[in-house]
């Protein structure tokens, strides 16, 4: 699949961080560059750094008779796919209908695709990561927030709007607690990087003992997702308990995708699969005992497998995907 | 679409009555018959009763000039559709891997298809139902249990295994109701009419009033969904409560998978539509509280409008869509 003369941009536009990839027509990135997105200097002065990232990795990478064919960008966001706007975005408040494949366009004179952020972690996993070798697979990123990414018949499915695979949203607690949405008991609510820090703070303001407030040196504003997961290591108790409900809830959300979706796999990524080793086995847990057996039997429950380069990947594929 | 002279047979097997019917290709039914499956009189019964049903409805509708192009079957439970082979169905205990479509058309000598009935059900409603004009839908089908069929870009997603769509086992609630799955809290524990007969006659036990025991005589078991929702219209308080939670579990159901496909429409249909008119309001403000705005607001949710057709009429289609 793809020839290496044929090269492609991926851009994984963060709210923190910019990643912008090289990536061969097979899926492999052969340079890239992560620089910080400074939100704040404003839209104009944020373009102005992609477009120049972009052009830093080609200046550094491209060679005599290699060409670039086109630039795929993953965003946070609603993302209107056709006309490559970013309609709204949680993580640029204040980004408004944000015209970003014309910008691009206007200044480089390269194809421009754009999809969000989930879907592109989704493409890069299912095109040369975790998910290659099969055709439907769901893919959950979790992060500060839930992601998701649906792909079925090797495409991705975006629904009606181009806004489908909200699956941080998918109610699993209905008087649960609140999320960031408004709505209460959301998948994110449980199985995000910031819900079990929260959730963390909240236990140890109502007096709970836990080791992860030592190793946070005593400061709440700390504490990580990453410290609860050493203290679960070490036998913590409410460390314990916090992963564990995490990966329970995690487990009803992927047993719901299943009973849905009858997927061959479910790929999960983002920072909290640091802590896959203790999440994984209660989730599975989860997942056998609420997913109809013969479609729990059949699916693969994996980890994804590009690190934080799948959603460079995934943006690249999709430039490419639609190019070819 | 379709010429009137090229003829479907639709098939509807449940496991108490089959529905029979004669569809033109424009998805048209002409006539139908509905007898009952009587399973008790063992697998080779049933098919010979199915048969001569199909016979039947030929001998009493064609006209010269005609011919019956395809048989569609819709049947509850596990089905390879690529065979058409039953592989197990709650409704028909003792059948295991029956090859339904190979028995028909070896009497028969017509081309025969097979899907699950809950898919036959969504893609009647598809092609000439509440969903025509969409491409994109979701349809539940509310009666003793949830079913579910799922369609994308105009065709049903069928899944890795044929097994997609099984919405009545997502969970709504962790640590609610026991299902007849074995699992806890799944949304046909709650959303299903004999759900409601079960949470109703707990309640007359453990010593709650209410005028549905009048209405059924004092006697437990002449309790139906109906006589709830008749006794709700009257102001009766358990039957109107049982009412509200079943149509608010039924909003977290739907609101998860228009956060999850991103619809144009959700149709519901099945017996407990019946109480649409007290239902519906209670289902689309929970809708409201938990779809992603964007998605809630351009979403459809409308009752199925083939009555008890929809069956018949979408399994005819199945067969005529895999024959053109």
């Amino acid at each position: 699949m793809g020839d290496n003369k044929t090269l492609l941009i991926g851009v994984d536009l963060g709210g923190t961080n910019m990643r912008v990839g090289m990536v061969t027509s097979d899926g492999r990135m052969v340079h890239r560059l992560i620089l910080p997105t400074r939100v704040t200097l404003g839209l104009d002065k944020v373009v102005e750094r992609i477009i120049k990232a972009i052009q830093e990795v080609i200046n550094q990478t491209i060679v005599p008779g290699n060409q670039i064919k086109g630039i795929g960008i993953g965003s946070p966001g609603t993302i209107d796919i056709q006309s490559g706007i970013i309609i709204s975005s949680p993580n640029f408040p204040k980004w408004k209908q944000v015209p970003l494949k014309h910008m691009i366009e206007e200044k480089l004179s390269i194809p421009t695709f754009m999809d969000n952020d989930a879907n592109a972690f989704a493409f890069g996993e299912k095109w040369v990561g975790a998910g290659k070798e099969v055709q439907s697979l769901v893919c959950l990123t979790l992060g500060t927030g839930v992601g998701g990414g649906i792909i079925l018949n090797g495409r991705i499915w975006h629904g009606a709007d181009g806004m489908a695979a909200e699956i941080g949203h998918m109610t699993v607690l209905p008087d649960g607690l609140k999320c960031n949405c408004g709505n209460y008991g959301c998948l994110e609510s449980y199985a995000s990087a910031s819900s079990i820090v929260r959730r963390v703070c909240n236990a140890i303001q109502s007096g709970k003992l836990t080791m992860v407030l030592d190793y946070a040196k005593g400061n709440l504003e700390n504490i990580t997702s990453d410290l609860v997961y050493q203290a679960a290591l070490k036998g913590d108790e409410l460390a314990i308990h916090i992963m564990n409900e995490t990966a329970t809830f995690l487990g009803i959300g992927i047993a719901n995708l299943i009973n849905l979706l009858n997927p061959e796999m479910i790929v999960v990524g983002g920072g909290l699969t640091n802590a896959w080793d203790i999440i994984y086995p209660v989730t599975l847990k989860e997942v056998q005992k609420r997913a109809l057996s013969e479609m729990a039997k059949r699916v693969k429950i994996v980890r994804a497998s590009l690190g934080d380069n799948s959603g460079i990947i995934g943006a690249a594929g999709i430039a490419y995907f639609n190019l070819i």
